[in-house]
């Protein structure tokens, strides 16, 4: 069982941001995503795109502005359970709740903040009969860990950016890579396109376009893919794969935190934005895309502000019976649970002769 | 008179920021501060201090935030009315609305943000009789551009940063600087009271400690200052100066806003925050520390979140019969006022054989 002050979840930038106004409140965070890697759409969706109203930043990459997140709530050493969705959720009789992921980990804490986004993200699956047998077994739709394929033959399918890059991502580690595609037409950026053509032309890659993956074999684990060409000349051929990698995209899923028993308006969670941004579930609070209220936008400096607000509320239930008095970082620093402590150089008082 | 959509008053970061949102929304701004620089508090009180809150800068400074947003706005064009203090409001017959300051510049435009933090930042005055007839004749309270000062005999008053810091910037400009402060102990950053020190050893800086200026004499302009040394034996000298510069800090006061009508409660204006941050009169909105609601904090990050919120419903009143549809920066790019275009890197449909 993990146990926290404040559990958190989505790791998008509003969940991550919400870890560092904790932190300053000294209240501790947990953090559960469906995805691999902390950032929600910022890294999923568009990492290597400039967003342009982050308040202080003329431009700055989606991904750069999560990894700048990460670098802030450093001292305050979020705990992260990533790659499973939560699931349930079990108030107690103390007040506190108990949330358990698809994968069965268990999670308590006396303060709950869903910072879902658009909700939980979850892999396109191509309609392969049987595919959810091989799941785990040789068919991933996540790269977690890229060196698993190393000196494997992989078969990756789709279009887009996540197919074109991980293609060539795995073109150095894998064995063999084929891309298949059923056009010929890629949809990414420009340098991807290029550099996958590259790859296929020194046989880096082993393009397959036109074409399908329709059917997978194997026993306890894949062993082959059938890959079938528009061209039916061509037919069907049977390709040995260790690995086969559907990148077909995320759809995004409030999914089962729909059925926890909170005020539900247009797929997102109603809260109460005249004070602390909380559910109809007293201890349980919404942020960022995933909630709602008259004049919401979804924007990542709201999702921000919003966190800062919900923390002192949520620092209120779990301390009753102390008073918060908000103090600047400037005049106060920033003081690590691991026990880093940055600050302001100190004026002197100096006598001159 | 200056015509503008939004009539911004108070350029601190919260100001700032919401001619960026309103850009996007292609609304012109317009801002006045009673302050000769943008930047509020930032640059006024603690502009090389860092601070750890903003969110995606583990550490910046507050002067670098403010030169940040600076940038961010500049492709809105936004005009300044600085160094002088919003005084009064008329509402004409269509609902818009006439704003004038102390130095009687008329501002025109059909919504109003108050951004005005603590107040209009107002120099502390020394009890000097007969100071304010040689104000703008020879007394300043601020150094809008230093080139004023060039080759002219120039005593400054106070113990602290700012007296330390011009003195020092001066000491290379001015034909001479005296520095006339009550006690030895000065009150700054180490660096700047050191280096006062030194210049001090050199000559390029005369100190007069234990000693404060208690007259001052001229007949259209200053001629001269008295200085008064707490030493009898010493009694009082006169000195011949072009400038007098008292830089005994500045304190923010509502002032003049205080009597416009407005809900006013702890010292703040009181807002409409479940929905749109707007005022007792309909078109008047206030943002930043000058606000106040339920659960408000007091903090930068805040005043962005109201900035973009404020401005969806200024856009309403601007427009009442367009509606406007949210577009992420990042898909549509930033549309300047002067022409200038910052978008992503487009994708590519790209044919590979
Ligand atoms: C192409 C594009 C461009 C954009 N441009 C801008 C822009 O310029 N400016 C701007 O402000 N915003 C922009 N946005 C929107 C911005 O990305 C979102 O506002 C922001 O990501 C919301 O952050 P969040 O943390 O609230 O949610 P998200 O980033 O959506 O993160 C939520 C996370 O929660 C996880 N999750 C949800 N439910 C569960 C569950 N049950 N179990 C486990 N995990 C779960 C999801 O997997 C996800 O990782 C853009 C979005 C897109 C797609
Ligand atoms: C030492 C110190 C450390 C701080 N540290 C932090 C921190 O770590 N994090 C954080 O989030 N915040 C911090 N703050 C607070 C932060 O600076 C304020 O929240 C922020 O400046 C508020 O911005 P604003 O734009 O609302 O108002 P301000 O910055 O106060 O700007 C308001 C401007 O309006 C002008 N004005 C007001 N009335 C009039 C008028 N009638 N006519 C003309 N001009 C007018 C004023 O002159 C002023 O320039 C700190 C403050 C101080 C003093």
């Amino acid at each position: 069982m993990i146990k926290t002050d404040i559990l958190i979840i989505g790791a998008g930038p509003t969940g991550l941001f919400a870890v560092f106004e904790a932190g300053l409140l000294k209240m501790k965070c947990h953090l559960i995503d469906a995805l691999p890697q902390p950032g929600g759409q910022c890294s999923e969706i568009y990492p290597k795109k400039p967003i342009y109203d982050i308040p202080g930043f003329p431009e700055v990459l989606a991904g750069e502005l999560v990894d700048n997140l990460m670098e802030q709530i450093k001292p305050f050493e979020p705990g992260f359970t990533l790659g499973e969705r939560a699931e349930t959720i079990e108030k107690l009789g103390d007040e506190s709740f108990i949330v358990t992921t698809n994968k069965g980990t268990k999670h308590h804490a006396p303060v709950v903040v869903i910072a879902g986004g658009l909700g939980s993200f979850e892999p396109r699956k191509p309609p392969i009969p049987g595919i959810q047998d091989f799941e785990e077994k040789g068919v991933d739709y996540f790269i977690k860990d890229p060196e698993v394929f190393r000196n494997k033959k992989v078969v990756i399918a789709g279009g887009g950016d996540s197919a074109l890059d991980w293609s060539i991502f795995l073109a150095e580690v894998a064995e063999e890579v084929s891309l298949v595609h059923r056009r010929k037409d890629f949809r990414g950026a420009l340098d991807s396109v290029e550099k996958v053509e590259e790859l296929s032309k020194i046989g880096k890659i082993n393009l397959i376009t036109n074409a399908e993956v329709v059917d997978l074999k194997g026993d306890n684990s894949l062993k082959t893919v059938i890959i079938r060409h528009k061209d039916e000349v061509r037919g069907e051929e049977e390709k040995t794969a260790d690995h086969f990698i559907p990148l077909f995209g995320l759809s995004p899923k409030l999914g089962p935190i729909a059925n926890w028993g909170l005020e539900i308006e247009k797929n997102a969670i109603k809260v109460d934005n005249a004070y602390d941004y909380q559910t109809n579930i007293p201890g349980i609070y919404a942020i960022g895309d995933v909630n709602t209220y008259k004049g919401k936008l979804k924007l990542i400096l709201c999702g921000f502000h919003e966190a800062a607000i919900m923390c002192q509320s949520a620092y209120q239930r779990i301390n009753p019976d102390k008073k918060y008095v908000m103090k600047y970082t400037t005049v106060s620093g920033v003081n690590g649970f691991d026990g880093s402590k940055k600050e302001a150089k100190r004026e002197v008082v100096k006598n001159i002769n």
